[in-house]
């Protein structure tokens, strides 16, 4: 169900031939039947955005997003103005058929989001996607969500889909990301729905809070795309106004969800990481020092190689400008204490790391504040399918 | 010749069992006879700094080194307040013997300076270490220079060496650093050697313009190191005074030298590839731009795939802050230039990426700054040997 759990939502997925893999889906759509048509997104934090990206923070601007038209196959990035035209005549497109088939629906393109990911640097082939889109209108079902979490997926070897029971009300996702994912977002197209009732402020505030604590929290390999993008469509058609605390929660799960899938099929990774920093003396250095260690090709490579070796942990932290002593730092990886007081501790052969889950934790003894960020190890399979992704 | 090719200094090296393969050479001392004994000392960013870096820090900002004394096999980081113990009697023990040895030298611990590398977090074998320098000492001679830069090897195939003539004076070098090569320094060992005349802020005015456009330009892996060390030693022997800007000339030409054998010589690496960031409206953004180019793992993977995927350069570039417009970017691979104004240009078809060397080039219509910025491809090389280092 994932995307239409939530009722006032219809979507469907297509193959428009827009993957070199034959009969692999990769055009979707998604409906908000209403009776509302709020909306918020959150979008890549990169200068260098995609055609999709522009639009779309444009449509959210506006305040109500009907459809959303999303791609896989090509992110439509750098590709000029003739891209950004693409996009709008996508958009165009999404609106009149939309509209022609579903006979209590008018709506205008400024009222479409579109998403796009895939190869940065070429043009889409307009007439397989125009096609595609048609075909997707057509299919458009209250069961629909599944086909269009597996149309949006690249590198993806499975989809990521999520549904969270607000009691009455739902909020229902799904994701797609597999590789360059990095903060402020993870790199994902992610689409959320709800049919609780909610103005467009608290979708915002929920849907920034929300990505602020997963997506923001997410570092596969410090890469930060240029078509990231989350967006929160509220149908109302539960009837049920939950408040803005019950409604963030709610978001909040769903898109740590979404986060953990995205992990843990993140491209090539053999281990799913999470780097858990304590006693920091703010949010922004836990995070800071988190991300620190979870970019750190050495720590990286040490995992994949199932090796504890916090002495590359310590220097991680140690290239931040968070407070903390280098010798009271302590470090312990899946439980053990392999570091105390910035020296060597436990037995680092007491460490096992043959499973796919590792937690790091780094303890700063320099104040209460916590922050988890999750990555992945560096592994040869990374190196393979980024070094033959475009070929 | 290296760092003995300048008169004034000897040097040897020797094989102390630290290093696990038989007759590895791993213990090194470089001895300056004089009759000056200025030094200058750059050393790492990171705030985790190994006991030798604390300790030889103090000894450069007594102004005098007579000695220094290096060890690979060990880096004596995160050791505490023992490790820091170690590295003071390692001085003192060079200290005392090369004043034995020396009949015209009475050195003190506070005039020699240590340099470690190898393993972060575990003692080093003081027996081994302190038979070593004795071996070191005993063997110091004119020519030795060679045998001291064997010694610092880690995971360096091969030696690095430098000597560049100012014109009756010299400037040698020798440095180790094969990963961990990132910013602030690029991590390495590196002494440097001169029989110029030359007081303490000149030397140290001349190895900071050094080391600010070389060795912290060079980015190979984005880790910083918990020990690197780069010092400059002057005996004044060929009493000859150069001006100010020839010493910095010949600093730098020596640190560029020993910077394109490390960067030549990276872990697993199989590209040396040039950033070259032209347009920038002030050095800060050329470095900026230059680095976060150099540190993305997409672009590395992709330039060990032989692919000049631009996309990605672009995605690295919009997540920095320096001036420029997305849409008037330019870059070119190779000299084919496969990106202007921000979208698709020549046919990347043209690119020829099969040779080892590789140069990248963004133009940011910004300004007339302009950095280059060294680094490697990610290969599967890196991934094996940094997951296999320590086991």
């Amino acid at each position: 169900m994932t995307i239409t759990a939530p009722k006032g939502f219809r979507a469907h997925g297509v193959a428009a031939g827009l993957k070199s893999a034959a009969g692999a889906l990769d055009v979707a759509v998604v409906v908000n039947d209403g009776p509302d048509a709020t909306a918020a997104g959150v979008f890549t934090a990169n200068r260098v955005k995609a055609a999709p990206v522009l639009w779309s923070e444009q449509v959210v601007r506006g305040g109500v997003v009907r459809a959303v038209v999303l791609n896989s196959g090509g992110a439509n990035a750098c590709t000029g103005p003739l891209g950004f035209q693409d996009t709008h005549a996508t958009a165009e497109h999404t609106a009149a058929l939309v509209s022609e088939h579903s006979p209590r629906l008018l709506i205008g393109a400024s009222e479409v989001a579109v998403c796009s990911t895939g190869l940065i640097g070429e043009r889409l082939p307009m007439d397989k996607l125009l096609s595609g889109v048609r075909a997707a209108v057509k299919g458009l079902a209250r069961d629909g969500g599944a086909a269009a979490a597996r149309a949006i997926m690249t590198t993806d070897t499975r989809p990521k889909s999520t549904v969270v029971d607000g009691g009455g009300w739902r909020v229902g996702g799904m994701a797609k990301g597999a590789g360059m994912l990095a903060p402020g977002l993870a790199t994902m197209l992610c689409v959320l729905t709800t049919d609780a009732v909610a103005g467009t402020e608290t979708l915002d505030a929920a849907l920034r809070e929300a990505t602020r604590l997963t997506f923001d929290r997410v570092d596969s390999d410090g890469c930060m795309s240029t078509n990231d993008t989350v967006l929160l469509l509220a149908s109302g058609a539960s009837g049920i106004e939950p408040t803005p605390e019950e409604l963030a929660e709610a978001v909040t799960a769903a898109c740590r969800d979404l986060c953990d899938q995205l992990v843990d099929d993140a491209e090539g990774a053999t281990k799913k990481v999470a780097i858990e920093v304590t006693g920091a003396a703010t949010d922004d250095d836990a995070v800071e020092v988190g991300r620190s260690v979870a970019r750190n090709n050495l720590v990286k490579t040490a995992l994949f190689g199932n090796d504890p070796n916090w002495g590359r942990i310590l220097a991680a932290v140690g290239t931040t400008a968070a407070a903390f002593e280098p010798d009271q730092l302590d470090v312990a990886v899946n439980g053990v204490w392999v570091c105390r007081a910035g020296g060597a501790a436990e037995d680092r052969s007491k460490v096992d790391l043959t499973g796919r889950d590792v937690t790091v934790k780094v303890e700063l003894h320099a104040g209460t504040a916590a922050a988890t960020i999750w990555t992945n190890d560096l592994s040869h399979g990374y190196v393979h399918e980024n070094s033959a992704y475009s070929t």
